[in-house]
């Protein structure tokens, strides 16, 4: 199961009644942030969960409404005594971003392990037991989505195991690691495990223009969250120019994908009713909701 | 008439339900923000307050709890499209820090100007129709309270104006500036008014051991807000290890310096109810008040 929180839904600025947009993802225990504007962390407490399990910090771009709060949220790990190393990852320049909002914090009792990510070419990596894939989006800046994927294995066949002549003592083990020997003889998982089985598959994307690397690591995810600064059909051109998306555009996306799910976050200080252009997103992708702060959702394993 | 807001009240770091110590003074409809934390723009809005009248912002320490929010407040005037420049004062180190936050805010349309004040002999300055006297506080790293005054003109008395042979058309205008002239002769201010009358004066002390800079800051004035990290007895040796005030420490600056009034404010997030501890502080300075997110009072001119 993997479990979804909007923390927040806003973009550009942080409201009363609406946090900057970021996302927590949590999977056996461990916790991945995407994002960390402005007030993130006060949500992540808002909405019970602590900052101890948080393996690593996905960044997607350096617009401060979504990194505004990284230097507050690591005097807060800090001062609850965190040991733990810290994955942050993000768009080149992360680094010395990172380095220059620390005048703030400068001491840390934790080391932050960096990734930064060449949009280019962005390998995927692994953190808080999550494969994430990341993708180049396009806003102005060098911006990031990220293709998030809780991983399942092959079911355990006891007839299969048997047949591969694997010794009774390596069932369990072979579930767990990918091989083991007994008696000179080297077994593997395979050998008793069937192919992978469809994992969980969640897709975030903030900010940016459609794209085609956004519809592809969209595609067959079980949810896409994506930005959906303006409902309103009239801010098409004040979308294109600023590099953000309209509901019906990301609607699009979702339906192109064959997506599952879609949750539209990063609204515009400018539309305090998101709900109110929900009807022609719906037109195209009838599953659209719009996020809301605290909206969450557990993804469970499908059986294909 | 001088408005102040406690628009949070914690120390450290934000919880769902207390923001960050800081606080909003306001006169003539001009504002002046003290401290600006993570969250403290939205506790602006929260409190119904805009950022347009916002002259300056007076930065006590460079703790993350006191700034962590400065780049994110500029960065919503910016997208409100302020042109008027804004006064930053704090300790030495102000620019380094304020530019090295703005990593995020890179381009701002107003122009910011840096008032770098040094701790061991702090000039007084004007901002937002007030007059600020910083003082030295002592907390493990340079921190300044600021003694904040709106002076009170003298009382125009026509009898005062007619006995000096004042004009009558001058009258009205030196009420306005400190001199005219008429038929080649000079007039003053003092011609047509008493003496200064007292004014509004609220002292702001976060963070800090007790010190005498601060009982002499304090002295006679309308009210002290001052911080009171700590309520137990039992965390007096916290409290001096960490530059922090007792409860009990700040209701004795108030009643030897004569305060009118005291609030709290800058909790531990270790003391959820500071109304607990409040007994001694009474005990000391009876008209001591738990400051509270959101508190507010006027501040009428006291005739002397």
């Amino acid at each position: 199961m993997l479990k979804v929180v909007l923390l927040g839904t806003g973009g550009m600025m942080p409201l009363p009644d609406r946090a900057l947009a970021s996302a927590m993802l949590e999977a056996n225990g461990r916790r991945l942030l995407i994002d960390c504007g402005e007030g993130t962390q006060v949500r992540i407490r808002a909405c019970g969960m602590g900052f101890k399990a948080i393996d690593g910090v996905l960044i997607t771009h350096f617009h401060g409404d979504h990194v505004s709060g990284l230097p507050g949220l690591l005097m807060s790990m800090g001062n609850q005594g965190r040991e733990a190393p810290l994955l942050i990852a993000g768009p080149p320049g992360l680094v010395h971003v990172v380095n220059s909002l620390r005048v703030i914090a400068p001491e840390l009792p934790f080391e932050i392990m960096f990734n930064e990510i060449d949009p280019a070419s962005p390998p995927p990596f692994a953190c808080a037991g999550l494969e994430i894939a990341p993708f180049a989006l396009r806003h102005g800046m060098p911006c990031l989505g990220y293709r998030i994927t809780l991983n399942r294995p092959g079911k355990f066949l006891p007839e299969q195991a048997r047949a591969n002549g694997v010794p009774l003592r390596l069932w369990s083990v072979l579930q767990k690691q990918p091989s083991a020997e007994w008696e000179g003889v080297n077994y593997t998982r395979e050998m008793v495990l069937t192919p992978p089985r469809r994992g969980i598959r969640v897709t975030y994307a903030t900010d940016t223009r459609p794209t085609d690397s956004l519809l592809s690591a969209a595609e067959g995810c079980d949810l896409l969250i994506a930005e959906a600064m303006f409902g309103d059909p009239d801010k098409l051109e004040r979308a294109r120019e600023s590099g953000h998306m309209m509901m019906t555009e990301a609607a699009r996306i979702a339906r192109d994908a064959g997506a599952e799910r879609l949750w539209f976050t990063h609204y515009s200080p400018a539309m305090p009713e998101p709900g109110l252009w929900l009807d022609a997103a719906r037109a195209i992708f009838p599953a659209a909701e719009p996020g809301e702060d605290g909206m969450q959702i557990d993804l469970p394993y499908v059986e294909e």
